[in-house]
């Protein structure tokens, strides 16, 4: 297992991390100056922030900068109602794959969706099994897509608190069940991102992990698990306030062979949202030396 | 798959989900009337809410009206920090088989436990595997004095997003790798309580349905889940208000001969909780015609 206690080279920050401070936009220029300042050598960005820099400013700053991405997020949101919905998400997912490619990203992290309408309040029906077979099926035709762009694509397990509206993939088995049935030869084309946040809990996580293997396992994302936990979404926490025990999992990780970056993630409406973004990649830095 | 459209002789109410009406605890030998009153054969009560109204009496207005138990809430919290409180524990626990008998319930729910301290904010560990074990213990010591009793263990895996504070067995599967360890002979001592909101996300709920059996399938607990879910705790919708497909499920659970109560349990601190009980009740009777 890697020691990161010396230095922070293997830190990546999830631009969402650092979002919006006191609620307002930080951009995503200025967030890559402020983590080139501090050493940090990766990143993950959401494609809004992209979208509201510019595409090719992005892509600049970040070779400027010499900052590399851990992945790109995000593509997915594969579920449908009706045929026109069901092209434009692929149309969609198509130009995420590009924009993954123009910054260099090593995969597309996918979100796959829940109950189509669910997010917005209103689902459409209640067949989650048919939601995950839309899911697969747009898998599917992504990863032909991908296949082309040498591009890879990560699964991300999303907790089962978000089965319904976000992302109908809830287990690491569920997303490699999808991996073997599309990529029975494990060619790699094809992966999970995990993110502790959505699979500590699991009692299956260390045999997952073993199954996943190094060819599946694209990517790492930390963050903790408070309690209480006040908000389903927006209540994650910092490395080493909450109870998931981070360098244990990051061992079963590592023993697979995995050695990429430790990507945060944390989404906190009334708490590191709140902060001077600065201080909050600081604290980033600390933890990612102390608690992971 | 029985018709439950035409009466109501298979709903029970879990007497937490008209607990506190307009913030004011509605006593439970009040409920019980109420539930007479519409022709509401079984109830599912807590053990605060009986100590509240005390035992004796309980038993009491129960057979005065007919009214049976669907299962006792409940016994649990089997994880601990040191010797005393694993002694607290089992003391507690055989006083609740003591109460599920005097109420002549047909099972005892288990919530077994999440974290030690995790539920009052401050975790004592982050080994859950470790929790896991002590509550593999606790449920094996607590079988013997629940056999002496005649009185049957079910296991209510609990959500996900409960792991840390609440209770760390997460899944059917989970729950029935517990039975088949501590009654490997399957002879019904000990089984399981399906809550819907629990486990519909589960991409495998089938699978453990079935190989649950009918020895096994001790309680069915409906409620439904709402999207957007604005608590963690206490947002748990009206059986037809979300996206659980409850009929399918049920069906699956008639199917390997399950053949008792649907029992609703509803926390919903800004909803149900603020509505007079009685129309809590009506519309209980009403979703379990037309929506379980």
């Amino acid at each position: 297992m890697r020691d990161f206690s010396q230095d922070h080279r293997w830190l990546s920050i999830n631009t969402a991390t650092v979002r919006q401070q006191h609620g307002v936009d930080w951009p995503l220029l200025d967030i890559l100056d402020a983590c080139a300042a501090r050493g940090i050598r990766a990143v993950s960005p959401w494609r809004d922030q992209v979208a509201a820099a510019g595409l090719q400013a992005t892509a600049r700053k970040l070779q400027d900068h010499g900052i590399e991405l851990s992945g790109y997020c995000r593509g997915g949101m594969f579920t449908y109602t009706d045929a026109a919905r069901r092209q434009a998400s692929r149309d969609d997912n198509k130009r995420a794959l590009d924009e993954a490619c123009t910054l260099n990203a090593p995969c597309l992290v996918l979100v796959v969706g829940g109950l189509p309408g669910a997010l917005a309040g209103r689902a459409a029906h209640r067949d989650i099994q048919g939601a995950r077979e839309q899911v697969t099926e747009g898998i599917a035709a992504l990863l032909e897509d991908a296949r082309e762009r040498h591009m890879l694509l990560a699964i991300e397990p999303l907790h089962p608190m978000y089965a319904a509206d976000r992302a109908c993939i809830n287990t690491m088995a569920q997303a490699l069940d999808v991996c073997d049935a599309l990529d029975p030869d494990r060619t790699g084309a094809l992966g999970l991102a995990v993110d502790l946040y959505h699979v500590w809990w699991d009692p299956t996580l260390a045999e997952q992990i073993t199954r996943a293997g190094t060819a599946r396992l694209l990517a790492f994302h930390v963050c903790d698990w408070l309690t209480p936990t006040t908000h389903l979404l927006e209540d994650r926490g910092m490395m080493g306030d909450g109870v998931i025990d981070i360098p244990r999992i990051r061992a079963l990780v590592e023993a697979q062979g995995f050695a990429g970056y430790s990507e945060v993630e944390i989404f906190s409406r009334s708490n590191w949202w709140q902060r001077d973004g600065g201080q909050v990649l600081d604290t980033c830095v600390e933890r990612h030396r102390s608690c992971v």
